[in-house]
């Protein structure tokens, strides 16, 4: 079994798995400029928040590689308008912003040559790579610690996809899941498919194919009737962006998800980096929620669903407030929402 | 614009719309015998429990036209092997076997030569089918009574399709969104697309189009989302089944979305016939819950949605407890549901 990495850095070029022809295809799409990794992050070949700030990084040392010139501050300016268009790739996810945030002051923070300049940021970005897997892992391991011994096998249920696909590798939600199966602790994984995008049939079922991890696929309606079966010991899910208060904006269907989690008392986790944290917003309200466009709903694969003529909502996040959330997964330690201004810097 | 319906007796054999085809293509299916009758119930190209009721009793009309004897009794006895098959297409709907005991004991009760019973079958099933329509339109008109008159123009979610389709025409919970449209209450509809399935984004949605009432397809998964940013006013369902106690069985993701919409205080209504009420279950427990292929999950028109080596659970129904709805709209009145008994016979 080979792990899965959906960024990698060879022969100085990124080379990104194409999520949106998972499961049925595995293939690998080159990014040579900084032009095309931002179609990538748009058109989510790659996507998932921690893999998108890993994407952004290496997106804005291309960007850096293409500045022709030996002016540190016209280099900076110029470097300035690649994470601009970087940033407006997506609204909702806060890794985005924070790794092209580091990116930029490793190259305000450099010396010597814009060569020079243009190394260092490879290197951040490697380190940005190096350090959300290590990120992964460790909330992997935090994750045993906190989910229940009893019954002595889990059945998990995750929303969306927040797997190896979704970060520099190993996951965050799928990363716990991970660390339960290598510790034969887990029984298996109900996989919500994740309307629109289908991530939770397509690339959550796949990764855990991969790894030989028994998963059953439903549709997200079908979430509250398993619990009500009892066949489901707790729910990990992913975020995009954390308020300072806890409030975690995910993939849409999370708040419902999580709403009748508590009806059911079945705890819901949120496994997540502390660079998901966005200190800056007191609570989620006034986190930006992307809309993506209604052919995501009305249509899959070559298939119309809807009659001409229908108005669309496709909000791709939704924002699930605090106190439905058991605990917060993260790589430092397992906190409770309210407990995570401690982390403030 | 012409009123929709889904069973039509013509020429000496049922024509049915085909519901799998929609919305995309409007074709009629010509029904000449019982066993054609069977594959159309099973395939869904005629679904929604009051039309397959209406469904089935004219396929007891077609199978008991193709019994070739004079004796009483041996006709009687080869119209229970049709209604064995009938009974066996879809096992939670009561619809089904309210009509097909209906028919039962017309022929029972009928006088007279087997010409005559044959007669009297199918005068039954025109008049289940007209029953079904008068039905629906005083569910229509007993939901206005009941929906807020704050704010004047009401937004109604409703889920799968409980409309003109699923009927005998007019529609259930879709019967009183039309009322409402033609009393100028209403505002518009969101249609949860239904998956798997996806009853809302064709059939829902394709109604709505054709009253030009405004509909908004969302998925399933973002209805909390919509309760929490306010855009709906009360979520109206059909029901497939109805303990004596009220706990209602409808299509899967019926169940979260009242919970959903108990956390969210947004009123919850079952808009159904009393034939759908089954007197003989005490709770909601012992309604059996028809598990269908897992191919409605993993695919989509051609295309292919999860990797191999998944597992699928396909639930097409769940029960929502009484203490989770609101009122059920019935032809007679709107009644809590714990107030259901006092129309057992």
């Amino acid at each position: 079994m080979t792990p899965i990495y959906p960024v990698i850095w060879r022969d100085d070029r990124v080379l990104l798995i194409d999520q949106t022809l998972l499961p049925t295809q595995y293939a690998l799409v080159e990014i040579n400029d900084y032009q095309d990794m931002v179609k990538a992050i748009k058109t989510m070949i790659v996507r998932g928040a921690p893999a998108i700030g890993v994407a952004a990084a290496y997106g804005m040392y291309l960007g850096a590689r293409e500045i022709n010139t030996q002016q540190r501050d016209t280099f900076l300016t110029q470097l300035e308008i690649v994470a601009q268009k970087l940033r407006e790739t997506r609204p909702t996810a806060v890794n985005l912003f924070w790794a092209i945030s580091q990116m930029l002051k490793t190259a305000s923070e450099s010396l010597g040559t814009v060569e020079e300049i243009k190394h260092n940021l490879l290197i951040t970005a490697q380190n940005i790579q190096k350090q959300d897997l290590q990120t992964c892992q460790n909330i992997g391991n935090n994750g045993l610690e906190i989910l229940a011994n009893k019954p002595e096998k889990l059945t998990i249920l995750t929303h969306c996809n927040a797997g190896a696909l979704a970060t520099a590798g190993y996951g965050t939600a799928l990363g716990v899941i991970r660390s339960l199966w290598t510790a034969k602790r887990l029984a298996g994984v109900y996989a919500d498919e994740t309307r629109p995008r289908l991530q939770g049939a397509k690339l959550t079922a796949w990764e855990c194919v991969q790894e030989g991890i028994p998963v059953t696929v439903i549709t997200d309606n079908m979430a509250a009737h398993c619990m009500k079966k009892g066949l489901i010991d707790a729910v990990i899910v992913g975020a995009d962006r954390i308020a300072a208060n806890g409030d975690t904006a995910n993939k849409i269907g999370t708040y419902g998800l999580a709403v009748i989690s508590k009806m059911h008392q079945v705890p819901f986790y949120v496994a997540a980096p502390l660079s998901t944290v966005d200190f800056e917003l007191e609570t989620g309200e006034k986190i930006p929620i992307e809309e993506r466009h209604p052919s995501e709903i009305y249509q899959v694969g070559h298939t119309r669903l809807c009659p001409e003529g229908v108005n669309y909502y496709n909000p791709a996040f939704d924002v699930t407030p605090a106190e439905l959330i058991t605990a917060i997964i993260t790589e430092e330690k397992v906190v409770k929402p309210i407990d995570l201004l401690a982390f403030k810097e």
